[in-house]
């Protein structure tokens, strides 16, 4: 019975992926879809189609390698560490597990027909104190060992690209700059900008160039999107007028519109007129809402600038006030993943937000425990005929019933996963976190302990405790050997889990099909202007906060799976195989990445990839102790090997991914920096002059920002 | 019976105390004994007697204020917190423990005689669920308040100390130079010091000055050693020679020695020339094998000089390769204060050293715990008769037995403490800990643990288990109520403990008996020349290893009976009132310190300050718990707050202490600093020149050091 739901829901997630792979080949030759498959391409200027070509081009593969750098290394590691695995412990562990006939009478008389064929594969069928056991704790060494070569050699890989893009002789903004913040207030007598000013001089005589106080945009931000939106609007409405012309009487239909509450009541005006009109008001009201921005609203933080790379990498790293929590500096990212109004946030307004969002997270992940616990119990189907009697007429049908038990569980679970990530994103920038791809980073890190506790050990003690309850209530010790039990019977559980994410997810990714309805939505009834449709079809990010916990998660399954039901390795080199196929197209072809990180997403992975190894060796340690195996013992130098593995990693690598090391920073650049234009990268567009050759706003910036250059 | 033991103890100390002073006043005032008793103003050239009317004046007080900064405000701010909370909880607690007559019944149905007039000020003597209990929480409360008041005074102005410390314009020549090490394998081609030479010019072009590789000088310090050995016995020679020409015949007697094992065998020959010829010898041997050290001996270690104090200090902070663990930086300790020989240790193996450390210590304080406890349960008297039944007859006497059992156990832990340090020192030095005062600051810490642990509950735990380890047998659950009878049970000896300290050890400290008998014999009978006589009376260091520590032990035990039974807080009053004065005039007359760490013992001190504060109001919960009083819960956010309070101070304070913060080092010098003299202060004696103006060697010196300026 649950080996065919298995089997069934294998299949549909298969049938699934092949009809969406047809349509991804038909759909993608279509000249009208490029723009959804290829917009990466269309937006570098290339031919969407000599890129199968160009990649066997030296420069494109070192792109290509560059680009999509983090996400391949992480899979083609894990594929590594997966597929060596795999090679010895599949044809070892499948057949000695296989034929031990050994536990057979003794389940047959406690549990009758819970172990099918699919189980008969896993370590669960093999006897208490069966020799047999020796050949999973070699397992276990063996697959720790390759796990330990492949992360050591990723590692060094990882850092060697780290070095390499941070010493490249092109010129980025962001090396140049550092972050201040925790500025004390300024002495009578003298501005922020002064202060700031003088302070840095002091220090960097020769190499400080200018600063940017940080201001206060709420209210500049406002109307400069008000203007952007009307000067949309006006693009719009003399797209439509345009449009009239052609398709009827040659002088045209002028769009109107109302401007009361969402253009529903109120007057009906000249679209084109009007939009003018609110255009030309709002251009004075948003240059003098940017003078008294730069001049008034100066905040505790600043951007100092510096001619030299050294010197601002050195200075992200030094301790400038003898008060530490004043004066705090980090390295600048990059301008567009400035999050501009976390920058004035006070130390312990941080240090106090971030234990609060800590908080809220735990309380997250240990609230949702109970009803994806819930979820999993429930919807095998015996619980849903007994707790819901009036469906048992629909489920009794053969196909649904074997379909519902198929599904049922995993996409409740899968559901469940995707409100998150928002909310995960939400509360680290909350924290006051300054930069796009370190929130990342924070909510990817809350995400895979969620999806750590909720769905491995919440699915894996959730469903054994709710099944055999009673069992415990009688007898509280049998608890131990209830887990053991359980452990492989929720294999097939994640087997599916797994399944469907690479068939189902993989194709969805690969097809694009939703992206691409939207576009043909959106462009058939919505798009006016050139601008709208290449909205419409504008790719998005990676969205690393999701993907990396998710491949993380998998891991996690698979490494604590690998020895207990090796049968699920094929999965996940299945999983990371095809991921890394598909990711690298879509890298090439899709996505714009949204910021670039330097590799400091690594370390993150590796912890987490380390203690999914740790929770599988500890695992192993408890089920093999369950099986009163004597010669357990020999596993408990494995995790002590792990955690010192972890350790000298750390020390050897970490500290270079937080910071960047001096001789990367003191390579010679390919020609002089241009200070002005890397300063002026980092002035928000809000405050940036719309025209270069209005001089009297020239004069408003400069007042602010120039007077370093005149001290 | 107990407390008239207390108060021999008490008075015994004291009569010591009073002899010891008595001592001091009469040995101080005879000239021969100056040199015991003002080394410090007789080595910086001042007129001993004139000490005490210069302290007047202002010049004097700062100085007084540096020299002895730290262990000042450490007793200053101990002190304060010990006289505020003396001054509320002494006349409110005491009275409320003594008026209480509720236990009395009780306690001598269970145990007679226990209770003596001493613990009857005691919180013991408080009843259980008594409302009087509300005095000692809000005390509890009290104490506490008080201490945070005054730590967060003390680190705002040790902060301040050090940055003044730090920014003084002398020209320090640590602030100009760090320290390197694991220095990767030079690239073929390369000496070393070419090597770190073009690494730190590439980094630091304009004000890199020098490098100076580490040599292993372990054979030219031994030549070293043995010609300032011969130069030595020379000038006493001499001197024997000069003494013998006046005493008798005027040509005189010139001595002679055995050249043989230890000078008591083998040929005997005229010394001074037999020295002479063996100086004559070693001269050039020594100056070959510092040429061959100089040049063949490169360790994979450098001291990096800089001609800007910015740059060292920033330097020093910041990472500078992307390996972490190669070229590793930290800031230049003083010359006089490094060590050596644990530059050159690499990364892993420091790192192995340093956990291999912390097994023996850890080891070390647990397996010096069964003895501590023996001791403290065995030496009161009438375990002593029970056990060694021979020594019944004189322990009868009325005088011995008094004063054995007031004296026994607090010596006992007295001379078993005294054994410790320098074996702490050893294994601190063990760890590759490359500065003097770091590896004291590591030592005390280790002692600090040790004491508290071994002493305070090691003595409360251990009298309490043993002396009723029969009713713990019959009843298990006994142990909580019986630690909570204990804690003011051991207070008379933790008094009597800290009485001793302060009478006999401040007494011993002040009278310099020991060093005073020392140096009359060696005068006597070794020293032959003024060389020697200045070496016996060479004052030492003030020997922070174990002094904090100690300290620290008494901070604890006055905290943690604080409440309990407030009648020790005077003792903790006079003990570091009395320590404060006694060391105030040490460290003017007697001693001069080794070295200086600009206050970074501080934050160590902070810590254990604030972790006897800990322990003390986990102490009171546990021991208010144990009383049924029901508002105890009120207790726990205290805790909290010191955990909070912690906290905060570390993030305000610490990073400061750890480097040294940019704004500080660029305040202005009072001259352009002499880099040839800084760089000259580094040099190890044995590896410099003996005479200037020896070409030669200049040559074999700066064929090493000088290259990086030619470069």
């Amino acid at each position: 019975m649950e080996f065919r739901a298995f089997l069934t829901s294998l299949g549909t997630s298969f049938v699934i992926f092949v009809v969406l792979m047809f349509l991804f080949t038909w759909l993608s030759r279509k000249p009208a879809n490029y723009v959804v498959y290829y917009p990466n391409r269309i937006l570098k200027g290339l031919d969407p189609f000599e890129g199968s070509k160009r990649t066997r081009n030296p420069f494109a593969w070192i792109r290509e390698a560059l680009s999509s750098t983090e996400a391949d290394v992480i899979r083609i590691s894990v594929l590594g560490i997966l597929v060596l695995s795999g090679l010895v412990l599949l044809p070892v562990l499948l057949p000695v597990a296989a034929t031990d006939h050994s536990l057979h009478l003794t389940v047959n008389e406690t549990s009758q027909g819970t172990f099918n064929d699919l189980d008969k594969l896993s370590m669960g069928h093999v006897g208490a104190n069966s020799p047999r056991l020796w050949a999973f704790v070699t397992a276990t060494y063996l697959a720790s060992i390759v796990a330990y070569c492949l992360l050591w050699k990723a590692y060094n890989h990882v850092s060697d690209l780290r070095a390499a893009a941070l010493e490249s002789p092109e010129v980025k903004a962001e090396q140049f700059a550092i972050v201040v913040r925790d500025i004390p207030r300024p002495p009578e007598g003298q501005t922020r900008k002064e202060q700031v000013d003088s302070y840095f001089k002091a220090i960097y005589p020769e190499t400080f160039y200018r600063s940017m106080v940080v201001t206060n945009n709420k209210k500049v931000n406002k109307i400069y999107e008000e203007l952007e939106g009307y000067k949309k609007k006006l693009a719009r409405a003399e797209a439509i007028f345009a449009e009239s012309k052609k398709n009827g009487n040659p002088e045209g239909t002028r769009p109107t519109n109302r401007i009361g509450f969402l253009g529903l009541i109120g007057k009906k005006v000249d679209s084109i007129e009007y939009y003018n009109e609110k255009i030309n008001e709002l251009i004075p009201k948003l240059e003098a809402e940017q003078k008294v921005t730069l001049r008034e609203k100066q905040q505790p933080s600043a951007l100092v600038f510096f001619t030299s790379r050294v010197t601002a990498a050195s200075a992200s790293q030094s301790l400038h006030a003898q008060m530490v929590n004043t004066w705090t500096v980090l390295d600048a990212p990059e301008p567009r993943q400035l999050i501009w109004t976390n920058l004035p946030k006070k130390y312990y307004e941080r240090e106090i937000r971030q234990y609060f969002v800590y908080i809220i997270v735990f309380l997250t992940i240990f609230f949702y425990m109970i009803p994806i616990g819930f979820i999993s119990a429930f919807t095998t189907l015996e619980n849903l005929k007994k707790l819901l009697p009036f469906t048992k007429p629909i489920v009794k049908q053969k196909v649904v019933s074997t379909v519902l038990e198929a599904y049922l569980p995993q996409l409740a679970l899968i559901i469940f996963l995707a409100l998150l990530p928002k909310f995960l994103l939400f509360l680290s920038k909350t924290e006051g976190i300054p930069s796009e791809s370190h929130v990342t980073r924070a909510a990817s890190g809350k995400y895979f302990y969620f999806t750590v506790l909720n769905v491995f050990i919440g699915v894996t003690v959730g469903s054994s405790l709710f099944g055999t309850f009673k069992q415990i209530e009688k007898d509280p010790n049998s608890i131990v050997p209830l887990l053991a039990t359980s452990l492989p019977k929720s294999a097939t559980f994640f087997l599916t889990f797994v399944a469907l994410k690479f068939f189902v997810g993989y194709g969805l990714e690969l097809s694009q099909i939703v992206p691409l309805i939207i576009y043909h939505l959106k462009k058939k009834y919505l798009c006016k202007t050139e601008a709208e449709v290449k909205e419409a079809w504008a790719p998005g990010d990676l969205g690393y906060a999701t993907r990396f916990p998710n491949d993380m998660l998998i891991v996690t399954l698979v490494f604590c799976y690998s020895v207990i039901a090796p049968i699920i390795i094929p999965f996940g080199v299945v999983y990371f195989g095809l991921g890394w196929l598909v990711l690298r197209n879509q890298v090439l072809k899709v996505y714009v990445p949204s910021f670039e990180s330097y590799g400091r997403m690594w370390p993150h992975i590796f912890i987490r990839i380390m203690s999914a190894l740790l929770l599988y060796q500890v695992t192993m340690l408890g089920f093999l102790g369950v099986k009163k195996f004597p010669y357990t013992v020999l596993l408990i130098p494995l995790p002590i090997i792990s955690i010192i593995f972890c350790v000298v990693c750390d020390k050897k690598f970490y500290r270079s991914f937080q910071s960047t090391a001096l001789e990367v920073a003191c390579k010679e650049l390919k020609e002089v920096p241009n200070m002005e234009s890397v300063f002026r990268s980092f002035i928000p567009p809000s405050l940036s002059a719309e025209k270069s050759d209005d001089d009297q706003f020239e004069d408003a910036l400069s007042q602010v920002s120039r007077t370093g250059s005149t001290l």
